[in-house]
C-alpha cells in the first residue's frame, strides 16, 4: 500500500457512503467490554495514524500506551480529582444531571493511550508554525482522529478523556518536559453502538442546527 | 442515513482497505485546478464536518466560505507577509530551498474556508474543558480534518495555510472577537496526485521512522 509507484486511489459512490457511515456514527464511548484488544490491531491502528497531516511534516506526535497498572490507576485518580472539581461548578439539577454522567471508560478500557506533542521536535526546521505554532498540537489532534476513526472502522471505540490536568499526567508518566499532552484516549470494545452522542442521550447537550455555523462572505 | 432507527454499520475489510488508501493518499495541496467546485458539494463537505466529535458536544467550529475577491485577496497580502518574514529565518541553502517551495494555492483555489473556534460559545455549559481549554480549539481541528478526509474521497483536495496571523484574518473577515482562527483552507481539484508529501518530494523534511514516536509503559 505504501509503494510510491502504485496508482492514487479511485472513491466510489459506495465507499463514499460508508465513509459517511464511519463518520457520523463515530462516537466517544466511555462504556467498554473488557476484552482485550490485539496487539497488533493497536499497532495498525498508530501506524496509520502516524500518517495523520502535520505542519513542516513534523509529525509531532508522540504515543505513549499506557499498560503499568500503578499508572493507569494514577490516571484514574487524576480523573477523579478533576471531575469531582468540575463537578462543584455546577448547581441545582446541573450539578445532579452532570454526577450522574459517565465521562470515562478507565477502569474498563483494556488500553490507554496517551497522546503528546513533543513542542520542540526539530524537524521540520519550524515551518509553518511561526505565526501558528498552535499547529503543533493541532497536528497531534488529527492523529488522534485518525486513529479514532479507523478505530471504529475495526469495531472499536475511542473515548477522549480531556477532565484531567495535563500538567499532571506528563508529571505522572515522566515523559519529557517538552511533551504537551493533548489527549488521553481510552480504547476498546464499546457495550454499544449509538448514532446520537451519550451526552444528548443523557439530556446534558443536544446537537444544534448546523446552518448558523456558516458563514458565506 | 441520519435516522436513529437505522442499524449500526458493518465495516468489511473492503472498506477498511480503502480508507487505509484514503488515509495515507490525503495530501496537503497548493497546486489546484481553477474550475469550480459544485456549492453543493462544498455544502455536504461541511455538514459532514458539523458530525466531528466536539467537547461536551459544544459543536465549537464556525465556518466562513470566503467569496468576495477583495477579501480573497488581502489574505493572500497576508499570506505573503508572512511567508516574507519566515524565510527571514532561514540561512544559506536552506533559505533558497524555503523560497522555492509553493506553500500556498489562495490564487487558483476557487473555495477558501476559513474556520474558526467561538471560544465564548454557551453549548456543552463548559463540560469536559476545565482543565484543558484548548479541547474547544481541537474540536474545530477534528472538523477541519473531517472535511479533509471526505474531501479526498470525493476528489477534491485541501491545503492548510498556517503561515498567516490569525487575529490579522479575524480582523480582515471581521468576524466577532471570541473567533479563534483554527485553520485557513484552500480547497478545490487537486492538478496532481501523489503518495509522499510535497515537502519531502521537494528535499525539506522526510518522514521518520515511526517506531520511535511509540513508547509502552
Amino acid at each position: 500500500m505504501n509503494d510510491l509507484d502504485e496508482a492514487p486511489p479511485k472513491f466510489d459512490a459506495a465507499f463514499q457512503d460508508k465513509l459517511e457511515h464511519l463518520i457520523v456514527w463515530r462516537r466517544d464511548v466511555r462504556r467498554f467490554r473488557t476484552d482485550p484488544v490485539d496487539p497488533e490491531l493497536v499497532h495498525k491502528l498508530l501506524a496509520l495514524a502516524d500518517h495523520a497531516p502535520s505542519v513542516g511534516n513534523s509529525q509531532p506526535w508522540r504515543f505513549v500506551l499506557v499498560e503499568n497498572a500503578e499508572k493507569r490507576e494514577g490516571v484514574r485518580a487524576l480523573f477523579e480529582k478533576a471531575n469531582n472539581e468540575a463537578l462543584a461548578d455546577y448547581e441545582g439539577g446541573k450539578a445532579a444531571l452532570y454526577a450522574r454522567l459517565k465521562l470515562a471508560g478507565l477502569k474498563e478500557a483494556p488500553v490507554h493511550l496517551a497522546v503528546f506533542t513533543d513542542i520542540e521536535t526539530a524537524q521540520g526546521s519550524g515551518l509553518g508554525r511561526r505565526t501558528m505554532p498552535e499547529t503543533l498540537d493541532y497536528s497531534a489532534v488529527t492523529a488522534v482522529y485518525t486513529l479514532w476513526l479507523a478505530a471504529r472502522a475495526w469495531d472499536l471505540g475511542v473515548g477522549w478523556v480531556s477532565i484531567i490536568d495535563p500538567v499532571e499526567v506528563r508529571t505522572l508518566l515522566e515523559v519529557p518536559a517538552c511533551w504537551h499532552l493533548v489527549a488521553y484516549l481510552c480504547i476498546g470494545y464499546p457495550q454499544e453502538e449509538h448514532l446520537d452522542p451519550e451526552l444528548e442521550r443523557r439530556g446534558w447537550q443536544a446537537r444544534t442546527d448546523f446552518d448558523k455555523r456558516v458563514t458565506i462572505l
